[in-house]
């Protein structure tokens, strides 16, 4: 080919890209404005505000809208946002000198982030055998923002509890190696589902396991988690905040 | 001017205007991409998640953002979203055939607007005697996916109770007649804040109010307010629904 001919066949090629990202929306790489879809914008602010329950899968429409959500800075931006609040609530509390003033944070998506999963399954139907595998890998990249605020707040004197319905007998070990290496040590506990909790659902388990804090003494100054679950029920503490997750909905 | 020379100052006006644009960003009359300012963004989904509380004004750099999300169609799109969810949520119950099946509806910015009022505000801090004399006037148009949803309800048989912290001796008579201008027609009770309520906190004042309504007998299936305070406290009703409102925070 001469040099014009090149020119023009590369010409030709971005335009037939141009036209057809155009015709198409943007794929699945490619930054979106942060609000793009507005539909999916208004499922997403239902989500958070507790308002949409019960759902099983992402909106079909809204998968891509998910992804790009969690992948291209926005998700990150609101966890960030969310750190900041919890920050500026616990610089208010004089933890007390007996050491009992506690928090307590859920673990998937709140501490160690399943996106990478969740994308792989395009936010599909929760699937407990393969999770199950991808859990036990013990590969969950730690939240950053999290794990800063976990290390500020232990830092001005609060326990931190970790708690997770997450099965202790096939994923205590990963799980606890897994937090480790991704920025979490120093927990106080980490409680996680006992045989005896299998099958309960997350409200009743949380419910239960916190109680068991407060009547050790443990006084809830704030409760984190991805989901309404975690922060709904009994003894929820002193203030509960809600992490962004538009990826799956635990009842 | 030649014709040549005006269409020269008609491009520079052209191009200063829309250099202004790219240098400033869109005015408040121009349509924004629905999600606009990721920083707002984060804060807007932080209220609705109640995240974010006591904040006695929108935070400055997100003014024009609010009034935009008000203005130009997401609040209305997010808002539509919650009736839908909510008329999904009532087809499943039955309501029985004692007439005691029951909904609760706050009032401002559930059923009526206040967007006109905010907006020559600003969004700013909390005025009393402003907000009473624009209440009085009785001229708060009807929320029109809320106005259906009552109709819905209504049509279904269940009984529907607006519960405002609008005091009933300044403000009763304006606000039956705004609600039945607006669309609000054929509500149980209409249940304002009396004398023996004034300074009682939000969350207090409801829940005495929810009580009673609860010792007469009433099951209070569903609860709608666009502040968490008409959604927590006591009896709060089977479910909650938070109607977005970005503008203001009733503690």
């Amino acid at each position: 080919m001469t040099r014009r001919s090149e020119t023009a066949a590369l010409a030709a090629l971005i335009l037939a890209l141009a036209a057809s990202l155009l015709a198409e929306g943007a794929p699945w790489f490619w930054p979106p404005a942060t609000g793009d879809d507005p539909y999916c914008l208004s499922w997403r602010v239902m989500v958070e505000a507790n308002n949409a329950k019960g759902w099983r899968t992402v909106p079909p429409p809204c998968v891509g809208y998910v992804w790009s959500y969690m992948a291209w800075g926005q998700y990150s931006r609101d966890v960030g946002s969310v750190a900041d609040q919890i920050s500026a609530y616990a610089a208010q509390l004089a933890p007390g000198a007996d050491g009992l003033d506690a928090w307590v944070f859920d673990v998937d998506d709140t501490c160690l982030s399943n996106m990478f999963y969740y994308q792989t399954k395009q936010f599909g139907a929760y699937d407990p055998v393969a999770f199950k595998a991808w859990a036990s890998r013990g590969i969950c990249p730690g939240i950053p923002a999290m794990a800063q605020l976990f290390q500020t707040l232990k830092g001005r004197g609060f326990r931190v509890f970790l708690l997770s319905g997450r099965g202790e007998q096939e994923l205590g070990s990963s799980t606890a190696a897994n937090l480790a290496a991704a920025g979490f040590a120093g927990y106080d506990r980490l409680i996680l589902r006992s045989a005896g909790y299998r099958g309960v659902s997350a409200v009743v388990f949380k419910s239960a396991m916190r109680r068991q804090l407060v009547e050790e003494g443990f006084r809830i100054r704030g409760n984190v988690g991805d989901q309404w679950s975690d922060l709904q029920g009994d003894l929820v503490g002193d203030r509960v905040f809600k992490v962004p997750n538009p990826m799956y909905f635990v009842p």
